[in-house]
């Protein structure tokens, strides 16, 4: 990003600080990149929405190339419905809003694909189906190694195939990984033996997905695959440069802040705190990098204020400066806020609203 | 709050989960704490909005007796000025805000009392109230050993102070102190060299306030307080409970959360994660507190799925049970939603929007 003196005025005559700004040109090159890697290994991409929530940056990425979407809750699948987009992966349990009846009211509109690792969530979703009066086509999450969401055995996803198989008003449709960076061939392992079991029950997995910005290291490793879904590569982060996959020219996001007291010669105070910019740290050193101050470190926060240790800066940021911070993790950050400031180079050339935020349910 | 299955089950039926609760008895309990421990030591009652940002629970605190309300953000004051309430102090220097031109234009409307611990921050408020063409109060925000933002010692006060007087568009209002739990005797000692310097400028601190729901335990040991300004105390969270001043009976929001998966014996998932609850630790163990299974640990977040560890539970939780988390700080999560379900008992009798939610600036 350019940041430029005349960006940050306006920046901040027009919308105060903090302010959450994306940069254009760098999200189209990101969206790109997504296509190409997936391109290349013959996959098809279908980028997670959870990192930027906006219908139009979702059609952004569709016109590029994106055969779907993924999703990780229901709100954020009826925004995007409501955008006209059809071809949508829930990529979790949906209980709380299956119970809502939510799910049987969008499965009524779309024909949405949804996962389970579990035969309560598979009920869920059979009632859905019936109340909607459309087959609802389930995928099974799988977990080789995350301890996160997934049935953790070949024996298992093939036991919930059988039972989806066995309900007239759900389609198995394939099965759904995500796997830890160096669980790749554990992974291979754990789909070979699933195909052999779903082959015994005459099923096969119209869609075989792998997941992660993380895993753009490994794309396409998984023989059998048939797409791959990640999000954060839309803007990246610091733990995106972190797991190697990224550089800071290619982080999109930035919050711009200014700096509104010093408290001595080594600390300084940003008008952004845990309320923008979240405490998520994931080992890293801090909370966030000032792009004008690389040596500055943000220690700690209060809710709205950044806390910085300046004892390695030589050029240390004054009172009234305006400052770029990179997050930790963007799609946290982005998910505190109502719109996203676009900019092209130094200029302002959209306010994109981030339109599924606070979809809980 | 008294969480009966019934309940349980009209919240998922009408709002899915996971849902932000607040038991309207208990908040109403919580703010009359709040006035009788402010009024029993003769001190106005000047709540934090931070923690609801809600104008509707701001005026409940109000009818109860506050003499105004407190905003850490101008685009809260917005909201609060707009339902009506005019006795604000901003409580942090306000530069972001100030420069987009929106404090001039809310000092238009009222007659705002803002906080400084730097010069420039005074030259923006003088600036303001030149455009609004309304004079200005400014009071001194002053650190006594939380180091975050305000002036260290007595003598730097007083230089600000020297600045607001001789500008003709601001009038001295106060000093805004946050003592640290274990620093009020320390904290005296500063108001008084503060007092004295004051007085020598023939000035007099109309306003002296103190901060903190933790400081509950130390209200009133100021002498020459004229208010105490607390915001946690109207929700409370685990936070409180561990600083010692509520009980669990007094933590009136909860998040309803569904059991989504297990993923073995000791493990358990739900539909809350990061997104929801926060990563907000402060040295508590886990992620907040499980009531129908306090031996559980939300040991990690995903963006919307939080890990439990159930080594410790005698009664696991099973997939599609609902359960409720007290946050570690309430704050936060709060201001991760547009609105809140208010119960009484166990009946769902209003919708709270935080209305004020996502004003950055």
């Amino acid at each position: 990003m350019r940041g430029t003196e005349k960006l940050k005025q306006s920046i901040i005559e027009n919308f105060g600080t903090p302010c959450p700004v994306i940069d254009l040109d760098i999200v189209e090159k990101n969206i790109k990149r997504a296509q190409r890697l997936c391109d290349e290994k013959g996959l098809g991409n279908r980028p997670h929405i959870k990192t930027h929530k906006s219908p139009i940056l979702a059609k952004m990425q569709i016109a590029s190339g994106a055969k779907g979407i993924t999703c990780q809750k229901l709100g954020e699948a009826e925004v995007m419905v409501d955008a006209g987009i059809t071809d949508i992966i829930i990529a979790t349990n949906i209980l709380g809003a299956s119970r809502s009846g939510r799910l049987a009211a969008l499965q009524k509109r779309i024909g949405l694909k949804v996962c389970a690792d579990n035969p309560v969530s598979i009920g869920a979703y059979s009632e859905a189906a019936h109340t909607a009066e459309r087959v609802m086509d389930v995928m099974i999450e799988c977990d080789t190694g995350q301890k996160r969401a997934g049935v953790e055995t070949p024996s298992e996803a093939i036991a919930l195939a059988q039972i989806i198989k066995d309900d007239p008003m759900l389609n198995f449709a394939g099965l759904l990984f995500y796997p830890p960076c160096d669980g790749w061939v554990r992974t291979q392992g754990f789909w070979n033996q699933t195909k052999a079991g779903l082959e015994s029950l005459e099923l096969s997995a119209k869609i075989v997905s792998t997941g992660g910005t993380p895993n753009f290291q490994n794309i396409g490793q998984l023989d059998g695959a048939t797409e791959h879904r990640a999000g954060t590569c839309i803007f990246n982060d610091l733990m995106m440069i972190n797991a190697g996959v990224a550089g800071l020219e290619d982080c999109a996001f930035q919050v711009f802040t200014s700096v509104v007291s010093r408290g001595g010669w080594n600390r300084g105070i940003l008008d952004a705190g845990s309320k923008t910019l979240t405490s998520d740290q994931f080992g890293l050193e801090g909370f966030g990098r000032l792009l004008e101050h690389p040596n500055a470190v943000i220690e700690r926060f209060a809710e709205e204020h950044g806390f910085l240790n300046l004892s390695k800066c030589q050029n240390e940021p004054q009172v009234g400066d305006i400052v770029r911070v990179i997050p930790n993790h963007v799609c946290v950050a982005v998910n505190m806020v109502d719109q996203l400031i676009a900019i092209r180079g130094d200029e302002i050339v959209d306010i994109i609203p981030v339109t599924a935020r606070g979809k809980l349910v």
